[in-house]
């Protein structure tokens, strides 16, 4: 995937150089020569991804990486920081800064390419979650948004699967800052492990006698439970055929031996830190499906979402031949429950009812609370005397047990619903609703707790 | 990227070869030896992607494709059918039936691990859209999602760049039963024309004279306006390292020349049909986002939005030791305007009221509907006496001009203001806003139409 790459670096030939280079390979190249000007490059056209060199003057580039992470609108944009010095303690600054990755100059082809790759591939994965396109029109910046590098990671549950044992316990004991390790020493029980899941990183040596460790993060990324835990490799000097292999499978970083405690450290870290971010994008956007789609009193879906979902199963309906048909229920008398127990009694009980709706429906039906002590079952491919089973049976099972009020209280209840079936008429959103709400109209006039279907 | 392929063939030596080639390059690999077995294996473990034989005894490939595409729980998982036949008859039903992409038996290792590769990544972005990890949990699968292959595609906006004018007038003729086309004859406008916007699809020749067509590729790629925006190249026989290099920048689909005009039609439709989807899921989880972030009467944020962001902010102001506060506000006497005008023209006092607020703060302040004639803003880095000068002035500008009900009728509003600050207190959400709310209430008790400081 070709991406926009900003190089910073204050001496001009070095940003000449990793511009034909990426211009060679189809990347979109923006350059900066001071810190300043990269940051100002940065806030208007914002990069997939940052070059960064370490030592320029005036800003250098820890600071530059800090700045970048610290604002929400930049902090998601993947830095490797390019130093002259490849010096443990360099690298560990930069990833403390929250740089995500490093290259050596004089900088490799292969090596450049395999990371930024890898890095941009990440970075569109969030770019969906974060929705930065659309928010930016008509929200202005996203002010909910996580930020990548905040908080200090040290409760993370982290999978290492080495089969040296002398080298497993050094790592172990090396990543215990960071949070519990899990110990595989074969590496033949990985999978089962992280699919049992719950870990925050999986450290995987690729030079397991027993088992291929790249057949092992193929399989991460191939199965749904680990797609998303990252993976960091530890490889030998010699290795770098398999490294460049495993970042293509989508190996998310990589620690040459001998390994540096503090490097391995930061790196674990800066791992779990995206790791998170990302989840909590996830779950944010999860968060506004419910909140936008459901109840919050019942847990069953909105009008709104029953109203979009219905215009989509009667487009289909059509389409297909099939009939559709709508169950609209009302509660008997709700209004006294209220007056007579109070408000919290009669959310208990929309709950309950809500309940005994989902136990009495197919997988197929769509239960929603259409607004008060209105409820919607929309059921596709069923016509009418199904329905009215359905009904019946629901319409029982409300009736047959009292409703818990209270631990000393119960409340009889009865429904009243109407049934209204596409068969033989325009399969017309509002007529459908309509018919349905005069059979529950006539359902209430003629006496309540019973089930009357649209004649019309 | 690995991923998790599933190959279908009622061959079992094609299976087995195909499942030898996919999983020597790290891909998880199921095989199924017929239609139904395909569908059952589907139903029950989706795989990323799935190569499909055309010929099969029983149901044969097209049906197979055709049932995937049908239903909302796989219509998104890519379907390359493999064919020993290499007619365009054969492409085109197999496109018709929803098929992403083709190839030939013996199939050729490049061609399948580019297909694939490019077909994954798609995929891996749609994902993260639909959401499919999280809602499978909680709502079984999701009922509102889009269904890939709906719908004939009839008013795409095409963007067409190819210089052997013969050509061109060909193939854009060739597109009119699809929708509209502009052509561009040189490939110089290209960039300029698709970040101009709205074109479904871009078509681009790979042997113009004037610009190398793969740049434009990777910059159509690197660009934000145009990054989602399919690209469609279309190559001679003779250049397929130019094609393998254009699917890993980013291309979504090829024809080689010489084209046939039905395969041009069923691939555009194809690729048209999968960026709308596309589109469908990010505009539903930005309206979800809206949704469960704004209130609906004034488009403020909402209240539960405002607390967990102040949350944020708070913890935010705690580390930096910076101040924040908060400016609570009320309109005085509104229930005399739902009385006296109704409930449609409070809600458009509550409209205009909103908007005031929002031309009186600042960017960085936040500004929330906290319920009725209730709103809250929130203003990190600010201290008490910027706050009282901001509520003043907003005060000022809430009396100075009255509201509009109607053509013909104004009503003069007044409103009260509560502030509190974080200086010198714990910065708890609730002490925060318990403090602001005692200021406003004796706002309200001395009168009215005043800002007070919460002064404990």
């Amino acid at each position: 995937m070709s991406a926009r790459v900003l190089v910073v670096d204050d001496v001009l030939p070095n940003v000449k150089l990793l511009e034909a280079k990426l211009t060679s390979e189809y990347f979109d190249v923006l350059c900066a020569t001071s810190g300043e000007e990269a940051l100002s490059i940065i806030a208007r056209t914002p990069p997939d991804i940052i070059l960064l060199d370490v030592m320029m003057p005036g800003m250098d580039g820890f600071e530059v990486c800090r700045r970048i992470k610290a604002d929400p609108r930049s902090s998601h944009i993947p830095v490797i920081m390019v130093t002259a010095l490849d010096h443990p303690r360099d690298r560990v600054t930069g990833l403390e800064a929250g740089a995500d990755d490093f290259l050596t100059k004089p900088v490799h082809d292969v090596a450049l390419f395999a990371r930024v790759r890898s890095l941009v591939r990440l970075k569109m994965l969030t770019d969906e979650l974060v929705m930065r396109e659309v928010t930016s029109q008509s929200l202005g910046f996203r002010p909910d948004g996580p930020i990548m590098n905040a908080g200090e990671i040290e409760d993370a549950f982290i999978l290492l699967v080495e089969d040296q044992e002398r080298s497993a316990n050094r790592l172990a004991e090396a990543m215990i800052p960071v949070g519990r390790v899990e110990l595989d020493l074969t590496g033949e029980s990985a999978l089962e492990r992280a699919t049992a899941g719950g870990h925050d990183l999986v450290v995987i040596s690729l030079g397991l006698a027993a088992v291929d460790g790249l057949r092992i993060c193929s399989q991460l990324r191939s199965i749904e439970e680990t797609r998303h835990v990252p993976i960091l490799v530890i490889v030998d000097e010699s290795n770098s055929r398999e490294l460049m292999r495993g970042l293509e499978i989508g190996v998310n970083d990589y620690l040459v031996r001998p390994i540096d405690r503090n490097e391995l450290v930061a790196r674990v870290r800066t791992q779990v830190r995206r790791k998170r971010y990302a989840e909590q994008l996830r779950k944010t956007a999860h968060q506004n499906y419910r909140m936008a789609t459901t109840d919050a009193v019942t847990g069953l879906y909105n009008r709104h979402f029953m109203t979009s979902h219905l215009e989509t199963l009667l487009q289909n309906a059509e389409q297909s031949g099939r009939t559709l048909s709508v169950m609209m229920m009302d509660i008997d008398y709700f209004k006294r429950i209220n007056d007579s127990y109070g408000h919290a009694a009669g959310d208990q009980v929309l709950r309950d009812f809500a309940q005994r709706i989902s136990r009495n429906i197919r997988g197929i039906d769509l239960a929603a609370r259409f607004g008060g002590e209105e409820f919607v079952v929309i059921m596709p491919e069923t016509d009418t005397d199904f329905a009215v089973m359905v009904a019946e049976r629901l319409r029982a099972a409300i009736e047959q047990e009292p409703f818990h009020i209270n631990t000393t209280t119960s409340q009889a209840v009865t429904v009243s619903l109407g049934i209204a079936c596409t068969a033989g008429h325009p399969a017309s959103l509002e007529s459908l609703i309509a018919r349905a709400d005069a059979a529950l109209y006539q359902a209430k006039n003629e006496g309540r707790n019973r089930v009357v279907v649209a004649r019309d």
